[in-house]
């Protein structure tokens, strides 16, 4: 918040419900699925349009846009001393393929509103505010996720993002030029240029605030999370003349291996998070022996120590297992990410400012990864969550109730202000 | 054979080596992958292209040619008397996706060499002769297989095969429709219209032969096969934030039950054929948990009851794991062939003529399914196997030499006249 004059003047009081909802509403049209959720891939025309009408709500009120080579798409209310670094908010506007209309669009209209509410409250501050929408944040269509914020923050090279090719075998660096084109406008903006502070709002996409009936989630930390791809290499032969005995069967194998790492992942706290989530056979022919399989395992825990441990047997068992079968496996970590604590600091700030203004909320760790996560190195960082309905998300029945967007907002608005510093 | 005035003048020696496998390199043009194999798969445009490219050498020759409302596409040569049933032999011109040159193609080269060894050696026969090239064998991107053959014989409703279909949602009617306006001069055919013999020729597909040093197959029946497609329905959720307690995996689901299933087919003499050659897994994003599976199962046995011990398992097994792993399961049976015992005098006939020739071979049973299986039930039948190098189909490696392709012409030849009788 921002005192002046002995007064409490909350920029929180300018965070329009109305406003922030119809944005959301607005952005849920583009990529709308029949089933009411999103199908907004990163790096695709839709993604490319979300992208423009960010652009263009910014623009009409005044504010600057800027984007870098990775194109994470910033958007900014000067401060009284723009030499000073932003401090910043956001979260991303692509989606999985059958998405909600929630996940990572909440973050960066959130943020939007905040700019707005700044701007409709007449505060100015010393240091910037900017909104990010970072670039493909799900990696649904293009892993690993977290791609911009990755690049953005030197975890990952921009070299070896842009190689990478969604199942088509469209690349990442083809696809951003298509998309960047569209908002060319944009001044240029350098990867790792300081940031003063970040705050990512975000839907819980769990049942923990739900269950509770809390509707601030102040965040402490991101769970682990490693990304693995998994190949079994095998030999096509024919489903009625070849005997068991001289098959390579690629999904047999890759069958053998889930079941094998599912078993000695059980865990009695139900702690480790493991999904296939892909799973691709070739030549997909349903009389032929499959002699390719490709599938992802997302292991994620909230102690360093268990993911690793069940890391090593995922880098270890496919290549044991495939050998038995007459086949051939590779183990690719695609992404790497240990416990992220978010700073002390921000985490007070957000839960003092959630007291302030009378929400009920508690301190929790996210299970999922966030942006919030590879911004951290740079910055001190924290997260703001808010319900969802149901606890449910990365689904298209994803929804969530406008008046807990909004208290995620206020609380988001006072922090930034705060942060930002009243210019004198 | 046919005997002319006390002499032994046999069509077979009007057999060209040449000429057969000229054809066969000209077909093997159309799909032809780069490492050498074909995709071309039924009712794509390829198989339009290799269709007319049958129907323009027929036609060259003065053949006259047919086509029924499944597309199957015959070449007549006219008998004496062509009131009386074709004696037939032919094949499929469709591949799997990473298909080779000769599977299916080499029956329908094999047919037109015939005819036009027939035609060379100036021999008329009382019955027509004819080769037909069956529609969509390969069921690779259609299941079932035999598309052609069984809705021919009446064993598939052609409304029903015409609303298949393929991954991409394209219907077999629509892409049927395009494909036949390719070969729009071919008079109509009727289904079921009756055929006096059919024997087709085909390469061995498995090692039998190869590896005894054997030039002639001489098949006596074909295995036992069922096709299944097994959908599991889980529910989407976000990878990191949803427990295991309250998941619905859908692919965790389909890996128990094939893993169960795969333990339960085990045999000491590696006589069952289990293979699950496509596994679709949606929506396919890494970090959501999937919520839909489609796999198919491909099961033959030389033995009935064994193959039915197998398929009651599989009709159970899938609702049973899915119920306990909180998601639902469908088993659809999508073909169910027993074991197909082809005509003892076609057997005989192949036998001796293989013998009068001077070639080495046996009687053995066929690994693989064929059309000559749906047609069995309508004329008396048979098949000529040769060998393929290293028994290897269903692969772009397949291959075959060009004398034992010509010898199981000269086989097939002489059967035909034998059959088709010599005019008076």
């Amino acid at each position: 918040m921002v005192r002046t004059d002995g007064d409490v003047m909350r920029v929180s009081d300018h965070v329009r419900q109305d406003r922030l909802w119809g944005r959301l509403m607005d952005l849920a049209k583009i990529g709308a699925t029949a089933k009411g959720g999103v199908n907004r891939q990163a790096l695709t025309p839709e993604d490319g349009a979300a992208r423009r009408l960010l652009a263009d709500w910014a623009l009409a009120r005044g504010f600057s846009i800027y984007q870098d080579a990775i194109g994470n798409l910033f958007v900014r209310r000067s401060g009284d001393d723009d030499g000073l670094p932003p401090v910043t908010t956001g979260s991303h506007l692509d989606t999985q393929p059958t998405g909600g209309r929630f996940d990572g669009a909440y973050g960066v209209m959130a943020g939007l509103e905040a700019l707005e509410a700044l701007e409709d409250s007449g505060i100015r501050t010393r240091h910037p505010v900017e909104v990010v929408a970072w670039t493909n944040e799900e990696g649904a269509r293009f892993p690993p996720s977290c791609m911009g914020s990755g690049v953005y923050a030197g975890r990952y090279s921009l070299d070896w993002v842009c190689a990478i090719r969604d199942p088509a075998g469209v690349m990442v660096g083809d696809a951003l030029s298509s998309i960047m084109v569209g908002t060319k406008e944009a001044a240029p903006r350098d990867f790792e240029a300081p940031i003063a502070a970040y705050i990512e709002a975000h839907i819980e996409q769990g049942p923990v605030l739900v269950t509770a009936g809390e509707t601030i989630g102040v965040v402490t930390s991101v769970q682990s999370q490693n990304l693995f791809e998994i190949e079994i290499f095998g030999v096509e032969a024919h489903a009625g003349t070849t005997p068991r005995a001289s098959r390579s069967d690629a999904v047999l194998a890759a069958v053998e291996v889930i079941s094998t790492l599912e078993q000695l992942g059980l865990d009695g706290a139900d702690a480790l998070r493991f999904t296939v989530g892909r799973f691709i056979a070739r030549p997909g022919a349903p009389n032929t022996v499959p002699s390719h399989v490709t599938f992802t395992i997302d292991l994620r825990h909230p102690d360093n120590a268990e993911i690793g441990r069940m890391s090593d047997l995922i880098e270890r068992l496919p290549g044991e297992i495939a050998a038995k079968r007459r086949c051939r496996a590779t183990v690719t970590r695609l992404s790497d990410s240990p416990v992220t604590p978010f700073s002390e600091a921000i985490v007070d700030l957000v839960d003092r400012t959630r007291k302030e203004l009378g929400l009920a909320g508690r301190r929790m760790p996210s299970g999922a990864g966030h942006d919030a996560m590879y911004i951290q190195p740079l910055a001190p960082t924290g997260m703001i969550f808010v319900p969802c309905v149901d606890g449910i998300s990365h689904n298209e029945a994803e929804d969530a109730l406008p008046a807990d967007l909004a208290a995620g907002t206020r609380v988001l608005a006072d922090c930034l202000a705060e942060l930002a510093g009243k210019a004198r």
